[in-house]
């Protein structure tokens, strides 16, 4: 294992401290329960919070900001969060207007954030949960009921925290992103697997001239395991899965995001949108706005993963709305 | 060699398709001359070209935008454009007030870039060179009179590019980059090499339990090969030498630049900040603004550099001033 830490046991508060010491003017560290905040809070807006296993960096920290969360909640790698943890960054943001959560669809995720949500209820917070699950890779996964959730998470973020800037209410909130939740599907693929710090064993075996589509972004199997494409057939592969999907129309306008899971290099993922892009004209898609680089990653996974996001006036409007959270500044 | 690319031989080609296809809006690639440019030219104000051998991404085009880059001129990997390049970038962003080229200093940059500046002279262009020297590691290396120019050199981009949006003269903007590029410096270190797409070969081999202090961006050999060291150790050693340079003096103001190679997780270059803003710290700096994340990449290498710049009140309004260019939104 070759990682740039100190003691593994270490890593995810390790990390959290120098993440608030990179920002110490807009976030706060909560260190007895792995939280990041908003050092400035504004009263009455409803808080955004969101979070999961560490591991996925620059999420979930690096989407704490104005226009997007209040809060990130990390849990040792590739783990939930525990509920205590996720009420102490409820209760450290909320208001009074209330907190959404918004959660990966991983079965650990929903049991301990719907659990904090309990707890939160009987402390008199409004709260209100989504489950974000865009990846078509698989149905009832290793960890997870149903579809699990992947990159397109940041997108529910930034609907969420854009909303709560125009000081919409906890339930028009939650509506809008449980439809925004409807319109974004990804799909990832990766070449070589990840390792945990505690572990110091790669997640997965895979040989030198095979990639994997549909790869969780865990390292939880996908679809198959093939010999290594090309860039073209990749970026197609992934672009066909997702618009398989009946909620793409032609016409639509989209939102792309071509995610980094590591340690791909920006300049493949450079590569593959090249195609992304040729095959979306093609196939008549209107696109509004193109986001390229790590947004979830999985350590030092090598391989990408494709999201899309048809938009109506509405989202598209909240999608490019300022934030200044250090990874999604617009 | 496991790559998400299509035939090595078009990657940089295809690398730059891809990304002006991300920005359409902002920027348009020449074909003929490899060369990303900003769509929206202002009159009057001065030029700011650079550029280099691919393989840094999002280095250099990532820089292109309002308040920084006008133009970045791309060679094959790790192979410095041609003069007739970065002439073509000239003509093509010039709009009478001339251009600034910010050369990385490798003997193959600056031999290509001095000779376009002549003829650009030739064809009436105002021209003015600056080559950034910022790698505390090793004098007169592979490629190299002098220190080498890396991640540093982002720092450089947004200073130029912010003064010539205020409408500063050409000789005014290379005086104040002669005076910012004296007064940042860097280092870097690798766990693993990266591989070249047209060789297929790795850029030199290392142990698995070995790092390589103060190696180059392009694999170039640094200072010494050692066993892998904690992240605390690796900060310690990577401030100690940039801290090492006179110019940095109790009291100071500085930014900070944590960089990735490539493949390094965010996580680890989190936990690298953590130690070095303790350092910082104690030794009395006043750290302004730290930047963490890919700016100046080699390929899929593993490992990080650490850039300090010693800013005066001029500077630091310059290098906080707004920036639209992808890489580097502020």
């Amino acid at each position: 294992m070759k990682k740039i830490i100190n003691h593994p046991e270490n890593a995810v508060k390790e990390m959290l401290e120098g993440f608030a010491a990179a920002y110490p003017d807009s976030v706060e560290y909560l260190a007895d329960h792995a939280v990041i905040k908003r050092k400035h809070l504004r009263k009455g807006k409803v808080a955004i919070i969101s979070g999961g296993g560490s591991g996925h960096e620059p999420a979930h920290a690096g989407y704490v900001g104005e226009g997007m969360l209040d809060a990130a909640v990390a849990g040792e790698v590739f783990t939930s969060p525990a509920p205590d943890q996720i009420l102490a960054a409820m209760k450290a943001v909320n208001t009074g207007a209330g907190v959404l959560l918004i959660i990966k669809n991983y079965s650990g995720d929903v049991m301990n954030f719907d659990m904090a949500a309990e707890l939160a209820e009987m402390d008199g917070i409004p709260v209100e949960t989504v489950i974000v699950n865009d990846d078509v890779a698989v149905e009832d996964s290793l960890f997870t009921t149903g579809r699990r959730g992947i990159a397109g998470t940041v997108f529910i973020h930034k609907i969420a925290g854009a909303l709560a800037e125009k000081g919409a209410s906890l339930s028009e909130i939650k509506q809008v992103c449980e439809r925004a939740i409807e319109r974004v599907r990804s799909m990832g693929m990766a070449l070589s697997p990840c390792v945990i710090p505690t572990s110091g064993k790669p997640s997965f075996t895979i040989g030198e001239t095979e990639m994997e589509l549909g790869m969780g972004i865990h390292g939880e199997p996908g679809l198959e395991r093939e010999p290594l494409q090309s860039a073209a057939n990749i970026a197609e592969a992934l672009a066909e899965a997702v618009l398989h999907e009946e909620i793409f129309q032609t016409g639509d306008e989209l939102a792309v995001m071509i995610n980094g899971l590591g340690a791909t290099p920006m300049m493949e993922l450079y590569i593959v949108n090249r195609t992304v892009q040729q095959l979306l004209k093609d196939k008549g898609f209107q696109v509004i706005k193109i986001f390229i680089g790590e947004y979830m990653t999985s350590l030092e996974m090598s391989g990408c993963s494709l999201t899309l996001f048809q938009v109506d006036e509405q989202l598209k409007e909240l999608l490019l709305a300022p934030s200044d959270a250090p990874a999604f500044k617009c």
